[in-house]
């Protein structure tokens, strides 16, 4: 059995930890600045108090859970304590990002996650790549995340995370910036019939978006521009993935708008009325 | 029954004109260097060939057809001759450059078209916006051709045509950019393997994309523009569009490949291979 640090429980990360501690494994987690409800989370999925200089002491094993835009500021403070056992970053970041962490440890497994919080099999997968994969892998053997070996190559696990969330989210974006511009030129009801005419279910697929995206928009602002930085590196432009990142931060404010299922029209005019970006 | 010029009668300006015809009006056309291709089409259609300044003298009408990049060239050309029937701009443009093109003409109706070459009924739809609305949509009455009457304000037309365009041809834009991420990092058939085990069905539309979009792509480049003129205007930011028509751009090359359907892989490879935009 292994003694993993987990930074930090989240929704997913709390799913993750549960996975590992149902397997025998003992979960510490960083509770100091810690709001109540993590701390809620974290015990309910038997996770294990800790500070953080003692967690990454005991821990073999680090994994990082965390929005985008902090994963290569909790690396480095990992790093900062020498902390000499597997690193794994499972965060939405570029292959370039990952690599940058990489350079911050002896051991570093690259992991991306693809799927909702992972407390039932079949939902949520975990690509992971790098020399140390197997190791990480053996964790979560038969648990509720299934794993996929990407081989041992440092980004790729990170790739195949952003080519997901690319379509995934990219559209997602699209779709709420193209209903916001009908509904500021008056066209909206004629696009929505015109989508019902053809039979694209766009209108349902819009209201979908805005419900499920618009309270995770504060995450994916950066996760939008670590996947440009990821699209630009091979080539292939730039625009489209920071656009989209600007439209999420829009929608920054909605999240804690989860008492109520957020309508279409809400966001869209959320959308409209935001100062646009610095 | 009204005199019409046509300007130009490719694909679906032949179908256009066609529905004209058939509704007793007589359609003109300017053949001046224009291909054999486009000279059979016409006489398909039954238009009658003539020479510009007669062409513009004996109409009541002038209905623009054209790729978006040059429509606001060819309304200036119109102008210039000092026309001042009724002039329709069809094409795919930004409200903002419909509204530049009214300015030249003492009656002008803002039109925009959804669906593909209207050879039946039920598969094209005429948004048309302005003063003169109804008279315009006199021409198409019980033809393949359905309008829809967008008020009187010039525009509005363009934005409708502009919202749906902007979600069909960005979306396919981003799946194919998406694709190209993925094949590039060597992650592209487990970025398919989990769609296909979400039900998500993109490998499918990727390929249809790649079919459809792919030799259409050389004029989809300036439509992403405008659309993305559109789209800044309103107030919501930028970027997301002029990416799309910079993909598109990379495609233009693929305009005559319709002797056979077009691969994912080739279109894929295409993207990774072009040199970047200017």
């Amino acid at each position: 059995m292994t003694t993993v640090t987990l930074l930090h429980p989240g929704a997913m990360g709390a799913s993750i930890g549960s996975a590992l501690t149902q397997n025998g494994h003992t979960v510490l987690w960083v509770s100091k600045e810690r709001s109540q409800t993590t701390k809620q989370r974290a015990a309910d999925a038997g996770l294990e108090e800790s500070e953080f200089r003692t967690a990454l002491n005991r821990a073999e094993v680090v994994i990082s859970v965390t929005p985008p835009g902090v994963a290569v500021s909790v690396a480095a403070d990992v790093a900062d304590e020498g902390f000499d056992g597997v690193y794994v970053d499972m965060n939405a970041v570029a292959p370039q990002s990952a690599t940058q962490m990489a350079a911050l440890f002896p051991q570093f497994v690259d992991g991306g996650i693809v799927g909702p919080p992972a407390w039932e099999r079949g939902t949520t997968r975990l690509g992971l790549s790098g020399p140390r994969t197997a190791e990480v892998e053996s964790l979560f053997a038969g648990s509720t995340i299934e794993t996929i070996d990407l081989g041992p190559e440092i980004g790729k696990a990170s790739a195949f995370k952003v080519s997901f969330a690319a379509w995934t989210k990219g559209s997602g974006a699209l779709l709420l910036l193209v209903c916001a511009y009908a509904r500021s030129q008056g066209v909206e009801s004629e696009l929505f019939q015109e989508w019902e005419r053809r039979g694209m279910g766009m209108e349902t697929k819009s209201t979908t978006v805005a419900q499920q995206m618009g309270p995770k928009s504060w995450r994916f602002g950066d996760e939008m521009r670590e996947i440009s930085d990821a699209v630009e590196a091979a080539g292939l432009g730039t625009g489209l993935f920071k656009h989209a990142g600007e439209t999420f931060d829009r929608l920054a404010h909605l999240k804690n708008a989860t008492d109520r299922p957020l309508t279409l029209e809400e966001v869209t005019r959320d959308l409209l009325d935001a100062p646009p970006a610095q």
